[in-house]
């Protein structure tokens, strides 16, 4: 136990932070990142240390606003301070660190924490970094799962509930918005939470705000649920496995995602809102998430093993990733082309990707026979009967149940590429599209985004156009348009290779 | 880029760290321990991105005094705000992470980040799990080594320069007080920079203040040592290899210390002072840091072939760790022990140590042929040789050179643990000492500590003293006899075994 003297600071941090000059740690067994107990009088109180070499000097402390009210404390007041043992959990962090398997109530314990805001970014990259490097047992990763979830909010529809999930990486999969009303269509529930773009230029979620609001509490996406059998929500709003934003901030700086954390991930989120069913799109490609059709299997084995375990029936389906689906990217111009598929008149690829995952759903709810899915589908998507179910959707979410394709507003400033020659579209850069669309201003300009008008294997001649970029801001555009020369994200090749010479 | 209202926070953290509300992050591409670009007209400055959930509202920004004055930005004005790219070093951190060897250049890069403050914690704990479950190559822990060295502060003493280093864990270790006189008094060169207890109720740097100032300038420790050809200081006032505390403060929490890391820190900092021949004292004991001789040698073959690459001479001394060195622990205790051996009254087993630490260095430095340099440590000890060079050593400090082991003041207040029954002495625990003397107040209450009256084979009657524990204040030696109660340090048992019956 030490004694400091009292600097007060007169600010609200959110954390239980103090700080001590970092000469003292020299002198007394305190740390950056210890827990300490901080004693005046009797009063005391829980904190983490902080070091400065400037802010206070030997020998004193800074005490926050977050703390002053606690210790009735003031400037220039002697306290005790004393350092506590670090919490259990991270001495679980520490046995996996050092190659042991971790327990049920471990790793429940490590999750807490992290939720409570207990553990420190450090103990946490610790654990993360331990999953990366050792992986976790298929035992350990059912428990990390469960934590996960029962650790946030959890909605119970008290019926089956039947789930779309793409594990994303592709421009444009605005499938969601076809998938979603034609299960529906069919009696099946299907209460889609989704998230907002963090490095594309649109995610489900996004796209789904240019027709409806997308902010709802569990109960609110309950009973939009029960009354149109569908829903496409923000999943960050919910509170579902809320673990998972804390572990994935303190991946980000690493740019690792452990594969146990995360299958953790996705499939805490659907244990949390009571799936049971559930299709899973893996796109495959070099600019994808997942490079190899052989990759894709192996995942596709582990999420089907997990899911038995976890109790959710899942089958996946291996898509082709290595350029956009469909014509658009970008929130407005997503939500558009979904909106004509939905009205009969969408691009056959998008049609061809949302129908066979669908129909794979509507097996699994016996709504089909093997095989019989997407024939179903297709059906109820020709019939109509998915865009009346989408309109009630859009009007149960608070949207205008009256919207058309035709009446979604996109960017007004225009900036468009042509071929520089004849030949064959040979490759669609997924990574340099995204990059060109974010630029233009999506997701945030919900109107920003491209259009193209060729994809692989398309003919096109010299000066015509191969892309639209489309933003709310002409300087935006114009950014778009120098990246977009310079990262070439469509590439041309002559098919030289027909042509047989007889010199 | 994004826009943001600015609100001022009227404190210096000592971080140029901006707070974000959570929720923006949502929207924007920006999280936490990210660096952004903040932009106000034609000022810009950056900063490394903290999420709150109260302290700011969506859309504003939290600017601390370390920002305001570089922005000149008031409360409520707009600034842009744009992501930066991650330094070139947190990308070096994630290749290594991926398993990939690190270039000369790429880890210089890392450890002058670290030592800028450019790299976050969590990025640092990336680069040190990835030693701790990857481990390095030699070429790669050879820059390591350099490049700590060489981002911190050096000394060239022109001349050939000896060092004696333990890797601790043992209490009671007072040897260095009297293996730089010895080695000084023959003529070489030794600059001793150690360190103040962390863990341990006393390091080489508390046991020397006793005696004399310990902290001084780089140009100091050369003209000290380059009179009297020795000194004692604290090398954390010296800055060398900074890095180091940098990394320690990210171990720590994880409690981990990657043996890479291990020897970088020990290693950087000889070659920071220019060290050419170095003894390294490897404890080895149950309760020591080594747990094995076999450990021991593994980590002596290590160290002596990082030494050949690194241009420096090692030997090492593997030793007995599994009870404390001598009598006595804690700094005053420590230090008037040390001054009784010099005098030529100490305990046999610390002159042992010691002279035989010392002696290696004489045989490295030529003063003695091989298997002789213990002989001649003797020697110098016994002559008074070393007792005039500490006092020439202690005067050139700045301390009393005319001190007497008799006139070193020690704790007035006194508790006594008696043997609980006749036997054996069996164990001595290096743990529980440790614990004891911290609670009587060592290493920050000098005159703290505890005197043993018997270790390891003695033979004690019931009823007889066998450790005394000191202090400054009543209260802390009545907590710290209560903890001896419930750690009860020394075993006894009674050799039952020789015991034969006839019945």
């Amino acid at each position: 136990m030490a004694q400091f003297t009292c600097r007060t600071i007169d600010i609200l941090t959110g954390h239980r932070t103090v700080l001590v000059n970092r000469k003292d740690c020299e002198h007394v067994d305190i740390r950056a990142h210890d827990r300490v107990n901080l004693r005046k009088g009797d009063r005391s109180a829980t904190a983490t240390v902080d070091t400065t070499t400037t802010i206070v000097h030997v020998g004193e402390i800074g005490i926050t606003n977050d703390l002053i009210p606690e210790l009735g404390v003031n400037e220039g007041e002697i306290i005790d301070v004393s350092l506590l043992p670090a919490p259990a959990s991270a001495s679980f962090i520490r046995k996996k660190v050092m190659g042991h398997k971790l327990s049920k109530d471990e790793i429940y314990s490590i999750v807490e924490d992290a939720v409570k805001g207990v553990l420190t970014d450090v103990e946490m990259a610790g654990f993360l970094m331990a999953q990366h490097f050792l992986g976790m047992t298929d035992e350990e990763e059912v428990w990390l799962t469960r934590a996960m979830a029962d650790t946030g909010e959890k909605i119970d529809f008290e019926k089956p509930v039947y789930d779309k999930h793409s594990v994303g990486g592709v421009p444009g999969n605005k499938v969601s918005l076809l998938i979603v009303p034609i299960i529906a269509s069919a009696g099946l529930l299907i209460p889609k939470t989704s998230s907002r773009a963090i490095t594309s230029p649109s995610g489900t979620a996004d796209t789904m705000s240019v027709l409806a609001p997308i902010e709802f509490s569990a109960a609110e996406l309950k009973k939009v649920t029960l009354k149109t059998g569908g829903a496409i929500v923000w999943g960050g709003g919910l509170h579902l496995a809320p673990a998972d934003d804390i572990f994935i901030n303190v991946e980000h700086p690493l740019r690792v995602d452990p594969e146990p954390q995360m299958i953790a991930s996705i499939m805490a989120k659907k244990l949390a809102v009571g799936v049971d069913f559930m299709v899973l799109d893996l796109p495959v490609g070099q600019e994808a998430k997942i490079p190899s059709s052989d990759e894709g299997r192996r995942l596709s084995f582990k999420f089907i093993n997990m899911g038995d375990k976890l109790g959710i029936k899942v089958r996946c389906g291996i898509t082709y990733g290595g350029q956009p689906v469909g014509y658009t990217v970008g929130p407005a111009l997503e939500a558009r082309e979904a909106f004509e598929a939905l009205e009969g008149h969408g691009p056959a690829s998008l049609i061809e990707k949302s129908t066979s995952l669908a129909g794979m759903l509507l097996e699994l709810g016996g709504k089909a026979v093997r095989g019989g899915g997407q024939e179903l589908a297709k059906q109820i998507l020709a019939s109509g009967k998915a865009l009346g179910k989408m309109r009630e959707i859009i009007n149960a979410q608070g949207g205008d149940s009256k919207i058309q394709s035709i009446g979604i507003p996109v960017g007004q400033c225009k900036a468009e590429i042509v071929a520089p020659c004849d030949g064959y579209i040979t490759h669609v850069s997924n990574a340099a599209i995204n990059q060109i669309a974010r630029a233009a201003g999506a997701p945030i300009e919900k109107g920003a985004g491209i259009i193209l008008h060729g994809k692989e294997g398309h003919k096109v001649s010299k000066g015509q156009t191969i892309m639209e970029i489309l933003g709310e801001r002409d300087s935006r555009v114009d950014e778009a348009y120098g990246l977009a020369v310079k990262l070439a994200p469509i590439s041309i090749e002559g098919m030289l290779l027909q042509e047989v010479s007889s010199d």
